[in-house]
């Protein structure tokens, strides 16, 4: 045991960790060692590329501040994230398929009326968004909390913008009405590329990749006895559909925001101009502690 | 493909890197992609996990400074370091073992001349050390670079003491002697633990590891048409020789260090406390390349 020799290096790592007190950490830190050794005698590393590793994820951690999260990116770009998320779901569920939170999601976000406009008059195509709410059997849930979150029309977020003590916008948090629906206006998204001025977009260049993700709005759904649901509705057509840089792309999210010419709108505002509407059944499923 | 469901995942992603120009680069994204996927698919972590993960390396990128390398510590702790190490040599060569760089490296330390003492009347028991710097056939090297640094008698390098700029200690360049030989003075180092009041340190603490390292001197060995070599010299008896916080220790570089009664040293120099010497050869292979 004293002399670690690369046949003996791992069985001793995984000594070392033989006294971890919590199981379920110790399962972690064993399989993450197993995994973390085997990719290093496949790829046969020099010690020039160990530093380049090592200077990588110091700069993915040291570019990370209050608005900015590398290594959810990294995690994301790797299709860490969404596999996360893919390993968690029930198989064969008939709840609303899920994807990222991504970065830029917010806790507490401003509460609006049913109704409510969350564009903040930021430019761009306007959207009416009608979704209900509803259990997996079918049953319209009230009071669901919905959080809303979306980029401007240059594709940017507002904790993306300089003037962040300004404000939110494009972001809101609603609660679904007696018959489980939420209404609100906002903007059409647009597609945008991730951050990408860090080490995860000088690594998406280096490996000919693109940072593009198709247009979409965020949505978390919570339900007092449901399994909270994070996920996007992508807009159909995007060309970034078919290479997400985050690999978040499901069929079932990706719906029609049909155009409409300047005119009345279902909740009596007048538009002069051409406007888009979004319709959606988010379906939940019983919480499994209840 | 736009179905990023669990079983699809892995294949999108290495798909996306497909078109990675550097084929070295491509090797490594895609081996890590399916390591890491392997990792989640066997351990199954929930998203609070998930999230954990990235507050944990989050916070070791953050530790990070110009004196500080959490991520090479925890490359340390996991034994990744030992083994990019293990991975790097020749079987069978008749090189010196090779050991972990650690993060108290530091280039260009000062120039001593033969005999100096590199204590910098840091307190401790005295070390005379006389080395000798050889090919793997046995040709002692003239002119050989020997970088030598060491804790003090508290477990602490130069470089993690408040006052940097009042210049190092325990640290120094020599140059070998027509016979191959450098002699030097120091102190005999101590035991130490790795720095430990960051997140590796919490890691070692969760799963019940000690952050301890046996005592050693280190040396890093350069010579014109030889294979540079980075180790460690080990004192024997250390009660910390099979249980190294960083698994860095081979029976081949364990020393004794014998005591000496109060008298004159081999250099003239008068001891009035006992004292230690140290002895070893250090075997260097030919440069790959010439």
């Amino acid at each position: 045991m004293s002399d670690f020799e690369e046949q003996k290096i791992t069985p001793a790592v995984l000594e070392s960790f033989g006294e971890t007190p919590d199981p379920r950490l110790h399962a972690l830190v064993e399989s993450l060692t197993r995994h973390l050794h085997a990719f290093v005698r496949e790829t046969q590393p020099t010690q020039e590329e160990w530093a380049q590793g090592i200077e990588f994820l110091t700069a993915v951690g040291q570019k990370c501040d209050n608005v900015r999260q590398e290594f959810i990116l990294l995690s994301d770009v790797l299709g860490v994230s969404m596999l996360v998320d893919a390993v968690n779901r029930d198989i064969g569920s008939a709840e609303t398929d899920t994807t990222v939170l991504g970065p830029f999601f917010v806790e507490n976000s401003p509460i609006f009326a049913q109704g409510a406009d969350i564009s903040s008059d930021i430019k761009g195509d306007p959207l009416y968004a009608d979704v209900l709410v509803r259990s997996v059997d079918g049953y319209p849930l009230k009071g669901a909390k919905v959080e809303v979150w979306q980029s401007d029309a240059e594709g940017f977020y507002d904790v993306q913008r300089p003037g962040i003590a300004e404000g939110f916008s494009l972001r809101g948090t609603f609660s679904s009405d007696e018959d489980g629906r939420v209404r609100f206006w906002s903007i059409l998204p647009t597609a945008y590329p991730i951050p990408h001025d860090g080490p995860v977009g000088a690594l998406l260049k280096a490996t000919g990749r693109h940072p593009w993700r198709p247009a979409h709005l965020h949505f978390k759904l919570s339900a007092a006895g449901y399994q909270t649901i994070v996920t996007h509705l992508f807009v159909k057509g995007d060309p970034y559909l078919k290479s997400d840089a985050v690999f978040g792309v499901k069929d079932a999210l990706v719906c029609n925001f049909p155009r409409h010419a300047a005119g009345n709108a279902p909740d009596g505002r007048k538009m002069e101009t051409p406007w888009h509407t979004l319709g959606y059944e988010f379906a939940l499923a019983p919480d499994r502690n209840m």
